[in-house]
């Protein structure tokens, strides 16, 4: 079906019309979708020819790439077996906007047949397909979709890159060479993960770009979209865009929170925004419209095709079984049965457009279909009347816009749908006087945006019967009066207003006049209102605070040699300052050894832990050291010897820290790193250690079941009593893959932040932080809530072990004497309240 | 089944254990489940006994109630045709708790079996069941069901006061009388409309009671909940409580969101409120728990039954699709697959608790079961080895005690489950050592709250048997270390501890420590910050704005005559002063007469609607009358002698307000109302105009189409032209059930917000109000933001039809003088800034 060849689901209608007038004002534009704005099909000679196909999508977006230099990858309909086979030109004859799509301005993507099919029904269609549109029993998440979805977005982007490296050289040569960045526009749910490799070639190759995606179907609430396995991948994926769009503001919203609770990022719910990777993501609604004066036209000049004196109640759709069918087959036999006066004045002319009849979901759709249409007819029919004409097929242009127009009610009631146009070209087409009516379920994007419709559940059968009859019988200064609303909303906002919607929104649009695209577009700096919502709720008025902290990276920023990695003043003021209040205990949790920890930020009373935990230094002097296997100290001595022999070259250089050794390859030139790395990482397994990745370093572990996770419960047992759970509350903070294993451990128990301003892909951190400042902000809000907090009278947990000595600190000048006992394992209270 | 009698879904073990220690403070509990806490049965000479049934629920509260001289509210397991045939008292030989409740302090349920059938049958397992677990696809919205779940929540609701009755009768003989409130506490989605009759009921009745409820199942994100055609009469149903309570915090997220879309309510999501019918509704996450000491008490007495070296994986469920079996046994494969060292090492052994066998989904997947479990072992079976142990049935508690111990592994992979006590009761009985691992599902509360399981997607199938592989080949430590977290927690956090909690949110458990319920229990007041989220996005800082406001109940509060109805002078100063703003324009639009509503606010320079909109008189001087059927005006006097001679009696009068009539029968007695009420709306009827319901009031209006909704449309695009929609912001206030019109009309252009503070079924509005005073405080935000923003360059759009004359008015003593230009229809720009 060509209204199917490039985005599902969009209206029914084929046919050119121009959007000359809209040109990116920075760069050229290159489109990714999953089919190409056309089909290849081999005629009789097996010689390639080009189909045009040109949904209202295509013939809005096609002029802007040939105008802008732009080009289109997609993949032509056909596989092609080789390569090199050139992409035929357009019929001359060809009118559509896509003719002016030069062969060389297509990008035409081969995937092998398997994994093409893989991809694009197991995985879009049988997976996300269903999914999307909440209906997640009717999907089954087969791991080897997946698999083929991530290697066709792959090739895409691949692809992709071919194109934009051909951009950017055309555009080098002309005129307008200089800042003109070139925007990538990707489409739909195919193509969820293609931005992120897109984004990460074009940084290696230096090339600057902008991304945009826009998903054409709903976007599920999180509790839908996690049953997914991979859903963090897609997240990340479409993270890769500078701005993600999508029909109406339920479905941003429902991505907006999908990132902050699967991936922890940072959100701004109000300005729907998303920090990721360092970066800030805009996400957008972008209501697509149709081309609407198109439509008029065709409406005027398609001639009558409906000769009878009944009612015409009109739905069109695809087979789908989120259409909601057989809900509306229903609806209208109630209709009859409560209102008979519609007898043999009312008909109901369904449309079903044949769709994915392949797939036995789709096969029983049909057959029910068929069943309750006869069954229905059969119960109603008269002499002269059938109740349903039901027609299983396409129709022709002129004859859809003659049913559109000759109808009294326009039917959509879909159990879920991303927008609907179907609903747009209805009131588009209808130019007759009095209007119809349209009823639309809001369960569409345009039951949330066409407001002057009558709104019906599709599921409510009687209700909907109800809604029909209303419709039928409404007086005509009403029905004139909701659908010249409407028509001016839809002639407003047609799809050349959603184009200009969307380079506006990437902030390429010539013209700019985007008013509400003034706002914010970056993530505020991390301030203190940031930690409100999720901190205060959980530290309470009531529980000591234990603050479990990283230093590399999370106190202090990573720096090219550790030595050179200083804690801020203003942090160090910040920790003292909260060493000092007896309600929080604050341990420091490092890969460096214990020693130099404690070295580098220097502060009295407190815990420090050393080499991952390994060793941990109790603020009353006592020592713990993970007993490590006798044969481990002559081990560490000879694997040191051979790293400083083997590897240490190019810059890099090991640290010995003890029990551990850490090799550093930060200043190693970048394209020495992997093969340095991969040395020393043999070298540390060989000799039975085990090598952990941090940044630009690996680490040699002694093979000890020990890590962050377990040196943090044995350090908060160890302070608090075997029940320390169930009295204090915990925030952990760290940067490092290490500190994985402690958000791991402390999940549920501890709120937990990682500070990454990278992608990671994963991490069991519930927030991320995006620098060593928003650590510090964090430290402050801290210091602020339990300044502000009232004296507990209930909250007086037993210490275990552990006694803060008592000192005297100075902090920001104030002079500060605190006396405490310091007799170790002492049991008895202090409140220092 | 006696596990599935109570509540379903609970855990598998039916034993008696005692709560006595917990009683409620202020009053008797009345406790009200779909089921008793025992079955009646028939012996052989046809007469009833009582078979006890007690799973942990039923064991925990029982105590509480028994103790605390309440009463059990459910029914029986039987239909009995006699209503007054007795209940007998418990078996001498019972000694569970639910022995100590005599037959009188049961109110046994008696419902018709048909409607019984179509209520739990239909409504709660074919339609509540998959759509509270998110599986809206398994859902049939059959409006039968639903009103058959109407009536017989209506009767529990009955049945409830019978018993509240008897117990406050009983309490006001004891000593204990005076403030002894009881306290009514309804289970489970069987009865969420319950609660709201039982407060109507009480309250006519003079009878203060508490209302809690308690859903055992998830509550569904609103992008699913909202499918149900009634979904707000169900949200209404559970507003009817003080307190509602679901297992974890999602779900008391979901539900506060679901009060917001759909009812529109103002909800506090940090201290999860929500505010309904002048009401704080108190939302809190309450995890059940099991239990726990009688479970290891099992464990300890339980003899040996597996005789096997291998290592059990350990499943036990009811046969349903929620619980993911298919995908259990498909991952248990997959392990096999690709780890066969665990071949003829490991088994699993599955327990399926047949559940609805008379549903042909359930047969469906009893069939899919043994198909798989078949084909799995046919593949890998070996002489001494059968890989997967499938028990199709029920195991004595013994049995399962000794399983739950012995077993190396738990797998507890439900794809949607409210809490699953298996994974509790798995870690009670886990006292061998080493331990073995719980593996959960994150789609269950389960795992929402046991941190320390292995966590398991169910639908990856690899993945999900690499997480089987890691916890069978877990080292020792950690299991130890993970399994005594685990069974601490469900130590600490058993049933009790959740009965306690209950009770403490309650606010009436006799020793109050629960410290996390000290915060805001009620909503406060209605504050600038209210309509910051809505309002400022919306008004943005570009457009003009549109007030509408209605009168009566928005600017000034309900009187008894609408003389006294006068607007409060704060209200009138601030109206005053957004009149002078040329960027707002403002409308009264008013049930009153039009002379009579501008003469109670008493403003220049703005709209006044009089009649509905009936008569417009805009602020140039101009009026706009709804043309009347001629014979209109004969007609209204006919009709006020009518009524003023047959229904002006006992405080009722007639206002007449020209073109219409308004029955007024505020002042009188509440028993006469209803009679006068239906007498005048007859003389209403008959006399050919419409009888529209107001506050204690009923008007007569012509019957012309046209309301509120058809005057504000009118009246903006007077003011703004035909293309108001495009360039101005609309505000909509109004208290009356006439404003639902202009809320419909206006619905998706207007911001839109109903003053109620009682608890009307349905509104149109986006949001509620709780008072004339939210009004006043909206009126102050508006004012904020305008003098706020930055002039805009942009907006200037062309006044049509109306000039604003140009007057000098006096706001809080500040002398203005403004200058317009005074021709009506000119169509010259203006711009006040």
């Amino acid at each position: 079906m060509v209204y199917e060849l490039i985005i599902q689901d969009q209206g029914f209608f084929d046919f050119e019309f121009d959007n000359e007038d809209v040109v990116t004002s920075s760069g050229s534009m290159i489109v990714v979708s999953n089919r190409l704005p056309f089909v290849l099909q081999r005629n009789k000679d097996g010689k390639l020819i080009r189909k045009a196909s040109a949904g209202g999508l295509v013939t809005a977006v096609a002029p802007v790439v040939v105008n802008g230099n732009g080009l289109w990858v997609g993949w032509p309909g056909i596989h092609l077996e080789d390569p090199l086979e050139p992409i035929p030109e357009s019929d001359p004859n060809d009118i559509t906007p896509t003719a002016g799509l030069k062969s060389d301005k297509v990008v035409s993507v081969r995937i092998d047949p398997k994994i093409f099919n893989s991809y694009y029904n197991g995985c879009c269609n049988e997976i996300f397909w269903p999914l999307f549109h909440s209906m997640p029993d009717r999907a089954t998440f087969k791991g080897e979709h997946w698999r083929n979805y991530v290697i066709a977005n792959k090739e895409f982007a691949r692809c992709t890159m071919k194109a934009l490296k051909s951009v950017v050289k055309s555009d080098s040569t002309s005129a307008s060479a200089g800042q003109n960045i070139p925007l990538i526009w990707v489409h739909d749910y195919h193509l969820m993960l293609a931005a992120n490799w897109i984004r990460q070639s074009a940084e290696e190759e230096g090339i600057a770009c902008k991304l945009g995606f826009f998903l054409h179907i709903p976007f599920p609430p999180w509790d839908i979209f996690r049953l997914f396995p991979w859903s963090d991948e897609i997240l990340q994926g479409m993270l890769g865009c500078d701005m993600v769009g999508f029909h109406i503001t339920d479905y941003c919203l429902n991505f907006v929170d999908c990132c902050q609770r699967n991936l922890g990022c940072r959100v701004d719910r109000k300005n729907l925004l998303v920090e990721h990777g360092g970066r800030t993501v805009r996400v957008r609604p972008l209501p697509i419209g149709i081309p609407f004066d198109r439509f008029v036209e065709l409406a005027e000049k398609a001639p009558k095709v409906l000769s009878t004196t009944q009612k015409i109640i009109l739905g069109v759709d695809r087979l789908d079984y989120t259409k909601g069918l057989v809900h509306r087959l229903r609806a209208f036999e109630s209709l009859l049965e409560k209102h008979p006066e519609h007898k043999e004045n009312v008909s109901l002319l369904q449309i079903a457009v044949p769709s994915r009849t392949d797939v036995k979901e789709y096969q029983d759709l049909k057959e029910e279909m068929d069943q309750l249409v006869g069954r229905i007819n059969g119960r109603f029919t008269t002499p002269n009347w059938s109740p349903i004409r039901y027609i299983y097929g396409a129709v022709s242009q002129d004859e859809l816009a003659a049913f559109y127009r000759d109808s009294a009610i326009g039917l959509v009631t879909p159990l879920r749908d991303g927008m609907n146009l179907v609903a747009k070209e209805f009131v588009a087409c209808q130019i007759s006087t009095p209007p119809g009516v349209l009823i639309v379920s809001p369960f569409a994007g345009a039951g949330e945006t066409m407001h002057e419709a009558l709104i019906c559940n599709p599921y409510e059968i009687t209700s909907a019967a109800e809604i029909i009859h209303r419709a039928l019988t409404m007086p005509e200064d009403e029905r004139i009066l909701r659908m010249n609303y409407l028509r001016r909303r839809e002639k407003l906002n047609d799809v050349n207003y959603w184009t200009r919607s969307f380079l506006s929104a990437m902030g390429s649009l010539a013209t700019q006049d985007d008013h509400d695209d003034i706002g914010a577009v970056t993530m505020p700096a991390v301030t203190l209102d940031d930690f409100d919502e999720y901190l205060a709720k959980y530290i309470g008025n009531t529980h000591k605070l234990a603050l479990l902290l990283d230093y590399d990276g999370t106190l202090a920023p990573i720096a090219p040699h550790p030595d050179l990695a200083v804690i801020p003043p203003e942090t160090k003021n910040i920790l003292l300052r909260l060493s000092n209040i007896s309600d929080v205990y604050i341990a420091i949790i490092s890969g460096r050894n214990v020693e130099n920890v404690k070295k580098m930020v220097d502060i009295d009373g407190i815990t420090y832990a050393g080499n991952h935990g390994l060793e941990i230094l109790h603020p009353d002097g006592t020592k713990f050291v993970h007993p490590m296997p006798t044969e481990h100290v002559g081990k560490v001595v000879e694997l040191l010897k051979n790293l400083q022999e083997q590897v240490c070259k190019d810059g890099a250089w090991v640290e010995n820290k003890g029990a551990l050794l850490t090799f550093h390859y930060r200043e190693t030139p970048v394209h020495l790193r992997k093969g340095l790395a991969d040395q020393a990482r043999k070298l540390i397994e060989d000799a039975g250690f085990k090598a952990g990745d941090a940044h630009c370093a690996i680490e040699a572990k002694p093979p000890v079941q020990w890590n962050k996770g377990r040196a943090s419960i044995y350090i908060l047992r160890t302070a608090f009593g075997v029940d320390w759970s169930e009295r204090i509350r915990i925030i952990y903070v760290g940067d490092d893959v290490t500190d994985e294993d402690a958000m791991q451990a402390l999940k549920g128990m501890a709120a937990t932040f990682r500070v990454t301003s990278s992608q990671i892909t994963k991490t069991s951190a519930e927030r991320r932080l995006p620098s060593t400042d928003s650590v510090l902000t964090m430290l402050r809000w801290v210091e602020r809530h339990l300044s502000r907090r009232k004296p507990s009278p209930i909250d007086s947990p037993t210490y275990h072990n552990y006694r803060r000595n008592s000192r005297t600190k100075t902090t920001d000048g104030v002079q500060m004497e605190m006396s405490f006992t310091t007799s170790p394992r002492s049991s008895t209270h202090e409140n220092g309240k």
